[in-house]
């Protein structure tokens, strides 16, 4: 099958299968697409999955990868409290299994486009000798109250936490859900400060908000969601908090509120069904300090790729 | 030099030289960018290029690959006759030489981003140990009379052409300039019917057109402007007006315009210091037939990438 084919009929089974083209007055299939926009500007962001460092296909399901390829933009639109409307995919396949490859990939990704009613607008397919690479896109609507951003956090404000943290890598990096109704949801009732989602886990992704809001934090390690999922796999030599405090891909909410606002999403959200939130600790005047309430120093090792390494 | 330290490097340096940063209210380094937009839709396109496929680093510099990576984004907002606002660009680096490679690479790109004021909005950088690969995703303000798309050619329509066809595997296909624009400038002024940019070839690009406009084309053979490139290189079984027809990557803009409005187009871009403008042919009623003017059918070799093989 040619290339031109394949993308053919991959736009084809989008279309019929997406209920968001609405979104899109000219759809896949001229050398733009057209996305509605409202607002008065556009948020956008892009995130690239590489076989063999961010999946390893004989352990994972091409429809799972085009499923997180998705769900990763998807969760930078929530941090924002926006609304994802359109996506771009790239794509690299492998020659030998492209064809196969590239359909699963669209599908997995293309089922979880039409949960959150996004539209699949265009891209770009090739083949080559190397491995798989997914690269996306995404455009959203800002929250009509703006959007929330990193540099927003002050002193005295709360530091919360959705869901549980740690052990993705058992499985819930590939399958968790973009929280984007409910950041939305939180800063149209609330009004966020700051937000950002746990892709690097906590202490670093924490770390990025004490920098760009030119503050510290204080957590309380007692208050920190910990995951049922830190305690699958081998042992190894790191306890369940240091799970939830360094392993990555959790992509649940972590925020931060007014003191006078933070008791009342503890309120709101407690009882059966709700969404887990937790309080797990108070931002301080101390300058991208990152410490337990006693003042010890919490030491985070962080989720780097060193170039030339491993 | 970890991944993160290498994003914030770039990221200031982009920031500190992009004069269009005044177009991101939200600039790189949260989770998006948020781009400004005036109008009520924004486009929206991606392309990919892979080392091996698209270019050959023993041979092109990374400078290059950066600034094509851009230019041809820019040049599918072109055929839109929009305007390019932000960028996105994920990065797979090489991990023996990802530093100074994705270096040179921004630089190439920066550079071509600030000559045609375009932001750039964010993205992701990676490393691995599998072949460079470079992704851009682009935003742009549709054109106040509407997008120009493959789909309104008319029967008895001018077919149209920029600049000179063939042989920019010799050098143009890297430094090229997106005619963004002339495109804007030519459907302000003259209203074009349909448009398309010259990446797969001027046979296969005016099939697109035909497709979606549902109509035919006759070509005049001596009316397609020859680009002195197609002698350079060793001599082949092809004739110069059959690289013209077939070689990709020219990126000039081919257009369809009402008979009324086309002499119009040759007299005004006549003369010395003007994009040249070539009539090359009529849009005909007989859908999806593309032949010379004497009837004879044209045959074009496409440019497609098959799975399975080189």
């Amino acid at each position: 099958m040619t290339e031109l084919l394949f993308i053919e009929q991959l736009k084809s089974e989008i279309l019929a299968r997406s209920p968001a083209s609405r979104l899109l007055p000219i759809p896949p299939g001229d050398d733009c697409a057209l996305v509605t926009s409202t607002a008065k500007g556009v948020l956008f962001a892009a995130d690239m999955l590489m076989e063999g460092v961010h999946f390893d296909l004989s352990i994972t399901t091409p429809e799972h990868v085009g499923r997180k390829a998705l769900a990763v933009n998807l969760s930078d639109i929530a941090s924002m409290a926006g609304r994802p409307t359109a996506v771009t995919v790239c794509l690299a396949l492998p020659k030998a299994s492209g064809g196969r490859l590239g359909e699963a990939l669209m599908r997995g990704m293309t089922d979880l486009a039409n949960e959150y009613n996004v539209a699949i607008a265009g891209g770009d397919t090739n083949a080559w000798k190397g491995p798989l690479v997914v690269s996306v896109a995404v455009l959203g609507e800002p929250h009509p109250k703006g959007s929330v951003t990193r540099g927003g956090a002050r002193p005295g404000d709360w530091i919360m936490v959705t869901g549980a943290l740690g052990g993705s890598i058992h499985g819930r990096h590939l399958t968790f859900s973009p929280r984007v109704s409910e950041a939305s949801h939180l800063h149209s009732q609330y009004g966020l400060t700051a937000m950002i989602d746990l892709s690097d886990g906590l202490g670093t992704d924490l770390r990025h908000i004490l920098a760009q809001s030119q503050v510290g934090a204080a957590l309380s390690p007692s208050r920190i969601p910990i995951h049922p999922d830190c305690g699958l796999g081998p042992l190894d030599s790191m306890t369940h908090l240091e799970h939830a405090l360094q392993d990555g891909e959790d992509f649940e909410l972590l925020f931060t509120v007014s003191p006078d606002i933070g008791p009342k999403i503890l309120r709101d959200f407690s009882g059966p069904g709700r969404l887990p939130m937790s309080h797990i600790g108070q931002i301080t005047d101390q300058r991208n300090q990152l410490t337990w309430e006693n003042g010890t120093a919490i030491e985070v090792r962080g989720y780097t790729h060193d170039f030339g390494s491993d």
